[in-house]
C-alpha cells in the first residue's frame, strides 16, 4: 500500500503563501485585540487578594475555579480528542481531521473569547475572562467542529479558517439573542452548538457542492486501525458529555441532574444504535460508523433539558428516540440528501447533531412548559429558569414558547450564515 | 492483508432479529423500571434549593458532588476506554472487544443503578440516584467487564448482554452482603469487583469450554499496532486507578490516603513485572501482554486496604509482589489452567484480577485486624472502621476475621453465579 | 513487512540477568527507604480525624485536596500518556517509547518522592507525602522524560533506570537551590523542568554520540498510523497544560491566572507553528513533526510566568513567538546540531524543551523584575512573590536578577550533571 499520510494536507488548492500570511496575521490581529480589550476577570488578577478581603466573600464564590475546572478539562478534551479522532475514521482524511480541526479550534477559541466576550463579560471597555469564558469559548469552537464534519475532505485549510472566523462570530450573536434577548435556556447547547453547527455545516456544504467529488467505498471507506482511533474520539465525547452539558450549569443540584440525566440518556442510546444498526444491516452485522456515531446522539438531545427536571426516565426516553433517529438517518437519509438534495455531509452531522439538535430543542420546550413549582419547588422553580427582574412574570408555558423560538432563530442564522460563508468559500476556490 | 474488521462481531451464533429485539426490549423496560422507581437524589433535585436553606447545611455537604465527580469521571474512563482499549491487544477482536465492551457497559450501568440502588438507595418506594450511584454502577460494570475479558472471542453479543443481566444482579447481592451485612470495607473492590469478577468469568468460560477454539497465534496473537492501542487502556487504567480505590472512601484523610497507597502499589509493581518478564523470555525481552496486564495487578491488590492506614511502604511491598504473581501467571500458570483445567482465558483475567484480588482480600484482612487507636488516632479508628451502632464493640481482629469471611462469600457466589450463567449460555448456542 | 515489534526492546546490550536484578534490587531499595523514611502528611493520616478538631481549621484546608487532585491527574495522563505516546512518531521505537517511558517514570516517581521529600517534606526524621509530593514527583519525571526525548532509540532500560536514577537526584539539589536558596519562582518549570531536562538529555546524548547510528529515514521515519499515535500523546500535552502550569501554585487568584495564561499561549501557538512548518516546507505542506511538537512549546514557554500578571495578551506574544522558534529549529537547528556539534537529538528537544525553557526562564525573569503593587495590588504583590520572612524587603528588580540566576544554574547543572550521567552511560555500554 502506498503511504497515505499527508493526503488530508496535500491539497493544492491554496498556494504556498497564502497558510502562513493568513496565520501569522490573524494571530497579530488577535495579539493586538487582546491588548486592547482582554483582561483577566476579578478572580484571576492578583487584586483579589484584596478584594475578597474587603468583599468578605464566602468560600463559595472562591471555590468557582474549582467546581469548574475539571468540566472544563473534560470538555477541552472533547474538542480537541474528541471531534478531532471521531473524524478519524475516513482512511484518507486520518491526519487530516485531527490536524485541522487543532488549528481551526486553536483560533476559534481565540477569536470566541473576543466575540463572546464581548456581549457576556464587558466591563468598563474591556472583557474580563476566567474559567467560564474558556468553557463558552470551547463550547462555541464545538459548533464549529460540527461544521466541520460536513466539509472534511472538501476544504483546505484557510478555508476552514474563513468559516471559522464567520462561525464563531454567528454563533456569539445568536448565543447572545437566544440567552440574553429570549431569555431562554440552553446550558448543554442542543440549539446554539448542535442544531446551528449542524444547519450551518450542511448549507456550506451545499454550497460547495461537487457533483464529481469521489465518495466511493475507495476515499470514504474506513479501514480497521481507523475504526479504533475513530472510537476513542466516540468513547471521549461519550464519557465526558454529562460534564459539557453542566459544565455552565449553576452550582449545586441543577449541575448535578444535568450529569445525571446525560449520563442516562447517553446508556439508552447506546442500546437503541446497537439494536436499528443490527437490525438495519444486511447480515446482521454492527456497522461500525453508527457505534462510533449514532450513540452520542443521545448527550446531544438533552442539550437543552439535561439541567432541569427531566428525571432520569426522561432521558432514557430521550436516548432511546435518538439512538433510533441517529441510526436511521445514516442508513436512509444522508444518501438521499446526497442524491436529492445534493448535501454532502461526510460524517453524517445531520444524523448526529442536526436531528438530534432539532430533538433536544423540542424537549427543552417542552420540559420547561410542563414546570411547575411543585416539581422544582418555590426557589428552585425560579432558579432553574432565572425567573427574576424582568422576567418575574413569566410563566411557564410562555418559556416553553420562546425556547421553540430559540430554535428557529438557531436554524435561520445557520442558513443565513451557512449560504454567505459558503459562497465566501466557493468565491475563494477560484 | 484483508480487511480484518468486523470479524469479532461477525459471529453468526445470533440470528439476525434476536440482537435487536434483546436491545429493544430491554431497553423498553429500563425505560418503565427507571419510571416507577428511580428519582433524583435529594442533592440533584430542584427542592434541593429550599431544603438547604431549611436544613441551614455546611457547604461540605453541598460541595460532595464537587469532589466527587472528578473521581467519577476517572473511573468512567477506565470502564470504556481503559477496559475497552486493554482487551485490543488480540489482533481479530480488536474493534469487538472496544464495541461489545461499549454495549454491555452502557446496558450495565442502567441495570445496576436499579439493582444497587434497590439495595443502598430506597427511600419510600423510589431509588434516590445521585453521583455516588453513578460511580457504583460503573464499579460493578466493573466486574462485568473483568469477566468479559475470559470470555472474549466465544460469545455473541446476546451473550453478553444475559451475562451482564445476571452478573451486575448478583454482584448486587454479594455487595449487600459484604457490606452490610458482614460489615466488611472494600471500598476499591478487591473482593466485589476484582475476586468476584474474575471467578465468575473463569467459571463462565470453564463451562463453555470449546476444545476445537483456536488458540493458535494466528488468531490470538498481536500486532504491532494492536499493542499500542493495548497500552492507551493499560495506560488509563494504571493513571486513574488512585481515582478509582479512593472514588467513594470517606471525604478527607481516607480518600487522600486511598489516592496515595495505590499509587505507590501501582509504582512497584511496574518494576518487578518488567524484571519478570524479561527474566522469564528466552531472550531477555520483554513481553508486551505482561506489560499491559501484570503491571496493573498492584492497584487491585490495594484495593480493599488501601483507605486503610497500609502506609506508603505497605503498598510498594504489596505492589511488589502482585507484579511477581501476575507475571509469573502469565507465563506457566495460564498453560496449564487451559490444558488442565480446561479454563481458556482470553485475556489472562485469572493473572491481572483473580489472584490479585485475593491478594487484596487478604491485605484487607490482615491490615484490619491489625488496626489500633494509637496507628488510627481515636476518632480516626472509628471512622476508618464505622464501628458505630450495632458494631460499636467490633474489635479490629473480628474485623479482619469478617474480612476474611468476605472473600470467601464472594468465590462463593461467583462459582455458584458463574456456573449458573455458564450453563445458561451454553443453552442459548444451541 | 516483517513484524516490527519489541524492536525498540530488542537492543542487545544488556544482558539476560542484568535488567531483573537492577529492577528488583533498585525496588528492594525503595521498600527499605520507603519503610525508614516515608509517612503519611497529616491531611493523608487517619489522626487528622482529631488533629483538624483540635485545630479548629476552616473548610478551605481541609478541601485543599480536591483542588489539587484533578490537576494531579492530569499532569499523571501527561507524564505517562503524554510523553509516552508524542514518542511514538518514530515508527521502529513506538512500543520502546511507551514501554520505557513507563518503567522510567514508574521508577522515577518513586524516588523523587524520596528526594524532593529530603529537601522539602522532611520532619522530625521522617518524609512527610500528600498530593503535592505525587505532583511534584510526576514533574521531576517529568524532565527525565524530556531528556529521553534526546536519547531515544540509543539506550538500553538499565541505562534509563541508572540516568533516571541520577537525573532526579540532580533535579532535586537544582530544585532546591532555585525554589529555596535563590527564592525563585517557577510553578511550572520553564528552568526547573524543560530548562534542566533538555540540556541535561542534550548532553548525555552528546557524550553517546554514535556516528554511524542510522539516521536514515527508514529507521527515523514515520508511518501514518504513528502519527496518529503522536497525535494522542501532543493533544493530551496541548490539553492538560494549563493544569501542568497551574498545578502548585497558590490557591485561588494564582492558579486561576496560570491557567488561563497557558490556554493562551497555547492557542496561539499553533497559529504560529502551522504558519512556518507550512513556509518552511517545499510544497506548502504540514510537516506532522513541527505539528506533533512545535505546538507545545507555548506551554513550556510560560511555565515560570504563567501564575504572575503577564495578561492574557502577553501570553499570546510568548506563544506567537515560541511557535516560530520551535519550527525554525526542527527545521534549521537540529540538522546542524547534529553534523556539527555531534547532538543527536532524536526527537528535538532543543527545540520542545530546550529554546522555550530558555524563554520561559527570561519572561519570568523580566515579568517578574516589571512587577509593581500597582498592578498586583498591595496584598496580591507580597502573596505573588511571597516577599515574607527574610524575603520582606526584596525589590521586583531584584527578584528578576534571582530569576535570571535560576536559568544559568539550571544550564549549569544540566551540563555537568548531563557529562557526568553520560560518562557513566558510556562505560556501560563496555
Amino acid at each position: 500500500m502506498e503511504r497515505p499520510r499527508h493526503q488530508g494536507m496535500a491539497k493544492n488548492t491554496y498556494m504556498r503563501w497564502r497558510l502562513p500570511l493568513v496565520c501569522l496575521l490573524w494571530e497579530v490581529a488577535m495579539i493586538i485585540l487582546f491588548g486592547v480589550f482582554v483582561r483577566f476577570g476579578p478572580e484571576a488578577d492578583a487584586h483579589w487578594e484584596e478584594e475578597k478581603h474587603e468583599m468578605n466573600l464566602t468560600s463559595d464564590i472562591e471555590n468557582d475555579f474549582y467546581f469548574r475546572y475539571p468540566s472544563f478539562q473534560d470538555v477541552h478534551v472533547m474538542i480537541f480528542v474528541g471531534f478531532g479522532f471521531l473524524m478519524t475514521f475516513l482512511k484518507r482524511y486520518g491526519f487530516g481531521a485531527v490536524g485541522f480541526n487543532f488549528l481551526l479550534a486553536a483560533f476559534g477559541i481565540q477569536w470566541a473569547l473576543l466575540m463572546q466576550g464581548w456581549f457576556h463579560s464587558f466591563q468598563n471597555g474591556k472583557i474580563l475572562i476566567g474559567v467560564e469564558n474558556l468553557i463558552n469559548a470551547d463550547f462555541c469552537v464545538g459548533s464549529v467542529c460540527v461544521a466541520f464534519g460536513a466539509i472534511l475532505g472538501k476544504t483546505s485549510p484557510i478555508q476552514l479558517l474563513v468559516m471559522t472566523l464567520f462561525q464563531v462570530t454567528l454563533f456569539a450573536v445568536n448565543e447572545y439573542i437566544l440567552l440574553n434577548l429570549l431569555h431562554v435556556k440552553d446550558a448543554g447547547g442542543s440549539m446554539t452548538i448542535h442544531t446551528f453547527g449542524a444547519y450551518f455545516g450542511l448549507t456550506v456544504t451545499r454550497v460547495l457542492y461537487r457533483p464529481n467529488l469521489e465518495q466511493s467505498k475507495d476515499k470514504q471507506g474506513s479501514v480497521y486501525h481507523s475504526d479504533l482511533f475513530a472510537m476513542i474520539g466516540t468513547l471521549y465525547l461519550w464519557m465526558y458529555w454529562p460534564s459539557f452539558n453542566s459544565a455552565i450549569s449553576e452550582h449545586g443540584d441543577a449541575q448535578h441532574r444535568a450529569a445525571i440525566n446525560t449520563y442516562c440518556s447517553l446508556a439508552a442510546c447506546v442500546l437503541t444504535t446497537m439494536a436499528f444498526s443490527s437490525m438495519l444491516q444486511k447480515k446482521g452485522k454492527l456497522d461500525m460508523v453508527h457505534i462510533q456515531n449514532a450513540t452520542l446522539a443521545g448527550g446531544v438531545a438533552v442539550g437543552t433539558s439535561a439541567e432541569m427536571m427531566l428525571t432520569p426516565y426522561g432521558s432514557l426516553i430521550v436516548g432511546f428516540i435518538c439512538g433510533i433517529v441517529s441510526t436511521v438517518g445514516y442508513v436512509y437519509l444522508t444518501p438521499v440528501l446526497e442524491s436529492r438534495l445534493h448535501i454532502q455531509d461526510t460524517c453524517g452531522i445531520h444524523n448526529l447533531h442536526g436531528m438530534p439538535g432539532l430533538i433536544g430543542g423540542i424537549v427543552g420546550a417542552i420540559t420547561a412548559a410542563a414546570a411547575t413549582e411543585d416539581v422544582y419547588g418555590k426557589e428552585g422553580f425560579i432558579k432553574a429558569f432565572d425567573f427574576t427582574g424582568s422576567y418575574k412574570t413569566r410563566t411557564p408555558s410562555v418559556q416553553g414558547g420562546f425556547q421553540a423560538a430559540g430554535i428557529f432563530v438557531s436554524l435561520l442564522m445557520a442558513f443565513a450564515g451557512g449560504a454567505l460563508v459558503g459562497k465566501q468559500e466557493e468565491n475563494m476556490e477560484r
